[in-house]
Parts: structure tokens; C-alpha cells; sequence
């Protein structure tokens, strides 16, 4: 990714260090079908899975703001969430998670987890969660008020900020393969964060790669409004020498039409299988929907080895779904 | 690690790679003390921790024997079990696990994983169990009668070839940090494998580099025989040109009177502190009460800077833990 030569010269932020990378480019096998798999599952512990390349750029900023506590948000399951709880910790944040969800639910899974890197957590019910920017917004002012820095990370980490880490991510994959020999790279979407740094990756490196988005949480048309806003955004925010092509981005509709929170046994089912012939756990809400919809237009039509599955983590998800999954052993 | 020029050939077996390798070295600070800290957490997602390693050796000549299906063991939340069972169906094999338990426990944490690898489970209690090498060779002659070829994998992977995942990480460490600069390796210790590779490891490239192993499973005297037999029995093996300096080895005692499937209030007091202050969750069974070890030893002893924590993983034992763990937030 050289530098433009012309005039308006390309911005490309800092980051922290934190993420363990290069993933590795696997391929495996699945109803004796190959496929290459982006192991982003794999980028750590505690935080592993995708949200930790974007938390990379946005937690180097809230350090340089001098932040004394980071605001994010997401479901009581987000990975998200818990990337950004861990992350924070080890560099030295406090967090506040504004999350959709009651305490009177079991703390299980991701949330549980939270609790454990000391986060301060916020319950939201679903209309609340819907104004959950605004809500960010007015508790930031109160503590401002005291004297307090608040640095605040939307949903997914989908800033145009955010979505460098995978922006960044194409020179990763580039390296282990030349990406003239994939047509597509497949994905769970939720916040739209992690297409729209693809999106814009693939055209700084001019590959002609189609971002397949299976949409997880919105629906079809807002999250490709969303996505490509994002694009958009980042271009101009960061002076990018190039242009976003709308027909690279194909939204994958109809694998969560039973809600975000849940997850049809038909495809707990297709998990449960693959689990226990690739030794890989898919999570509920995101990777186990994403997949089910590779499984359906891209393995079962033999197009699999030129298109991309990326695995963005999210096992500690199964957990609180565990008695669903066991059924189908 | 180069071979002995005499007229013994040192015999440096093959493997699979299966392990996201190198982990990283961190330098991360807990009560305002700085401490190098080798990240074996980080080796994976499915896998994660430190058995990956050893696995890697033990799969490859599993699959040279044309092995069908693969024997080993462990207690019900044993991550070598849980390790195991996700390489081996990753790469095709069966996989058979005899767990110290039973099932009306419920099925949580590396169990609950076991289960979706699609592993079959056996469950012994606690006398079957110290008698599980002759219950394990006893079901292997019953499938070899049926034409099935078994590998058996001793508890925690420590054979002989096995420790060579941590023979070989001394290598990895080296191109870390220069090993002069460091007095020890601090670890867990269960079934002594990771003790014995990293003592034949460190005398292989003469560092003078102290094992500080905290036993969480058998007595004091009892895993440091076995520690000196594995590191002996891999030198006749593989014909090393080192010998062992047992005073290199330090077994250290008393982190786990409470037994190896429990935890005391004060030890997880301390895992709660270190995960809020640093977005690290250890385990109840092994890193828990390793770290509490270091603390005490090491850290409270301003001699941080020169002994190396290593996180052998182990964070989906933390679940079954979580309401004992959550008293303490």
C-alpha cells in the first residue's frame, strides 16, 4: 500500500501493538470439501477474534487523548464488548460497557468474562439500546463534568478509525496469498466495521475480491447503507487514493431471521458437525450463522477454494448457548 | 541447537504444525511490577495453551502409524483432553478420552468443548483413574482385535516425544530474548512434560536457566522423579548431547493443598485482581495457582525482571469456576 503520489497525501494512523498476527491462512476440509479459513480466531486469548485489530487503532488514540476510561456497547454476548474490556485492562483503562441485556440474566460467556476484567456495566432493554449513542453521549458529559477524559468506541468498534484494522488486514492477507487467486472473502457481519475496512482494503490494493456480508443484527439494506458510509467515510477522513465499487459488496440476507440472540437448531445442528470433524467451535451469533450461509452458496456449489471463509472468533458465545448445542451431539 | 558432531546423531523428530507459533514475549505490570510474560495462551483458539505444543510431535506420528483413533486422558476439565480432542478431529482421527469424573456433573468449560469435538468420553473415578494406563492399553488390545490402529497419548502428553513441543520452545524463546538474561522459567506443573522439555531445552543450549515448576497434581517428590525420568529418557532417545543439572529443577510445593480440582478463596481473590488489572483470566487448576506462586516468589521479591511467567493457557477451565470467581468482583 505505497503512498499516493499526488497532491492529497494518504493518512495512515498509528497503532498499538496488540493482536497476535499474521493469523494463519488455513485450508481445511469440510464434508470433503476444501476451503481456506483466515484464522482471526486466533489473534489471542482473552480478546481473541476480530474486534482486537480495530481495537489496535482506536485504543491507540484513546491513549494519546490521555483517556482515563473507555465507553463501548454491543449485546450482554458481544465479543466486541469483551475484546474491549480485556484490551482496555491490559493497557490500563477503565471500562464502561453499555450493553443489551438484564442482570437478571445468568452471567455466563462474554459477560462473565467482563465482570472479570473489572468493567462497569451498564444494562440497557432494547429500546434504550437503540438510543445507545445518545445515552454514551450524556454519561460522557457527566463525567466530563468531573474532570474525567472519556473516550468512547461505538458498536463493533465500526469507526472509520476502527475499521483500519481491516483496512490493514489485506496487506496481511496479501502476503500469504495473491489475492488474484480469491474472487471473495466471507464473513459474519454485524456493525458493518469489519466489510467496510475490507471493502476499502481490497480497492487500495486493487484486487477485484467481493466482500460477501452475512448480516447478523440489521437488516439487509441499512447495514449496506452503513457499510458503505463507513467506506466512504474512512476515504475522506484519511485522503485514500481510491473508490469504493458498490457491486464488490454483496450483503448474504436471511441467515439470522431468527434474531441476533438466537439461533435455529437446523443450524446449531450444521455447528455441531462441523465442530466435530474440523476440531473448530463456531459461536451462536455471529461465525455459526456465517457459516451456515458458506455452507449453502459456496461449499455446496464447489466454488469453495476461491473464496475466503474469515473466522472472526467469538467462542466464549457458546457458552451460554451450551445445553442448545449439547442436543445435537 | 545444533547436532553433537561426535559419533551419536542427535535425532530431531518431525512434526505437525498445528500451533500458532511464535507467541509472543510480553512485558506486562501488575502491582507496579514489571514481568516478562511467554504468551502459550495464545497458540490458538479451539486448542488454545500449552498441550498444542507437545501435540504437535505426538499427532505427527500418530498419523505416520496410520492411526484411526486416539486414546488419552485427564481429569473432566483437562485441556490436554480438550487440546486434543480439537487437533485430532481437525486432523481426522477419532478421538477417545478417559476423564476423572462423571457425568452427572454438568457438562461445562473444556467438557462441554470435549463433547462438541465430538470426542467419545469415558469417565473413571478416582482409583480407575490412578490405574488409567493399564484401563487405556486394556481398551486398546479390545479395538486392535477389530482391526482399529489406536494411538495412546499419556496424561498431559508427557511421553518422551511429547516434551519436545517445550524441548523446541527454548528455541522459540531464544530468538526472543537472549537467554543469559533470564535466571528461570516460572510454570504450572501438572503431569511434568512442559518441566522436562523446558530442562532439556535449556541444557541443550546451555542456558543457565532455573525451572521453577508449581505442581498442582501430584506430590512434591513424586513429579520431580518424573520430571528427571522424562528429561533422562528423551536424552536416550533421541541420543541429545546434554545432560540434566538437577539443580536446575525447583519443584515448588504448596500451591495446591486444596487439591487439583479446587481453589481456595484467597488464590482466586488474587486471579480476580489480576484479570481486572491486567485483562487476563487464569485458570482455577493450573495457572491460578502458578501465578499466585510467582507472586509470592518472584514479584513481591523485586526479581521479576529475570524469570519468565509462562501462560500455559487454560482460560475455558475459568467457566465451571465462574460463580466461585464472581464473588469476588
Amino acid at each position: 500500500m505505497a503512498p499516493e503520489k499526488g497532491k492529497r497525501k494518504m493518512i495512515i494512523p498509528d497503532k498499538i501493538n496488540l493482536a497476535h498476527l499474521p493469523t494463519p491462512l488455513e485450508e481445511i476440509t469440510f464434508r470433503s470439501k476444501n476451503f481456506l479459513i483466515k484464522r482471526d480466531d486466533y489473534t489471542g486469548s482473552d480478546f481473541l477474534g476480530n474486534k482486537i485489530r480495530k481495537l489496535e487503532y482506536l485504543l491507540y488514540e484513546a491513549r494519546k487523548l490521555k483517556s482515563d476510561i473507555i465507553f463501548t456497547c454491543g449485546g450482554d454476548q458481544s465479543n466486541h464488548a469483551r475484546a474491549t474490556a480485556s484490551a482496555a485492562a491490559k493497557i490500563g483503562f477503565n471500562t464502561r460497557l453499555f450493553l443489551w441485556g438484564n442482570e437478571k440474566r445468568n452471567v455466563e460467556g462474554n459477560l462473565f468474562l467482563n465482570k472479570m476484567y473489572n468493567a462497569e456495566i451498564s444494562y440497557l432493554n432494547k429500546s434504550e439500546f437503540d438510543n445507545v449513542d445518545e445515552i454514551m453521549t450524556e454519561e460522557r458529559r457527566k463525567l466530563i463534568k468531573k474532570g474525567k477524559r472519556v473516550y468512547v468506541i461505538p458498536a463493533g468498534g465500526s469507526s472509520t478509525l476502527g475499521i483500519w484494522g481491516y483496512i490493514s488486514f489485506m496487506n496481511e492477507l496479501k502476503k500469504q496469498i495473491d489475492l488474484k487467486n480469491i474472487n471473495g472473502i466471507f464473513s459474519a457481519c454485524g456493525s458493518g466495521g469489519t466489510a467496510a475496512g475490507l471493502l476499502v482494503g481490497a480497492a487500495l490494493n486493487k484486487a477485484k475480491v467481493k466482500i460477501l456480508a452475512v448480516n447478523v443484527l440489521l437488516p439487509k439494506e441499512i447495514i449496506r447503507k452503513k457499510i458503505l458510509q463507513l467506506a466512504e467515510g474512512v476515504i475522506l477522513d484519511f485522503k485514500l487514493a481510491c473508490s469504493i465499487d458498490e457491486s464488490k459488496l454483496e450483503i448474504i440476507d436471511g441467515y439470522s431471521t431468527e434474531g441476533y440472540k438466537n439461533i435455529s437448531e437446523d443450524k446449531i445442528k450444521l455447528i455441531t458437525e462441523f465442530a466435530g470433524s474440523t476440531g473448530i467451535l463456531l459461536d451462536p451469533a455471529y461465525t455459526g450463522k456465517a457459516f451456515c450461509a458458506f455452507n449453502d452458496l459456496v461449499l455446496k456449489k464447489e466454488k469453495g477454494k476461491r473464496i475466503v471463509f474469515l473466522h472472526t472468533g467469538g467462542i466464549y458465545g457458546a457458552f451460554p448457548k451450551l445445553k442448545s448445542y449439547l442436543k445435537h451431539v
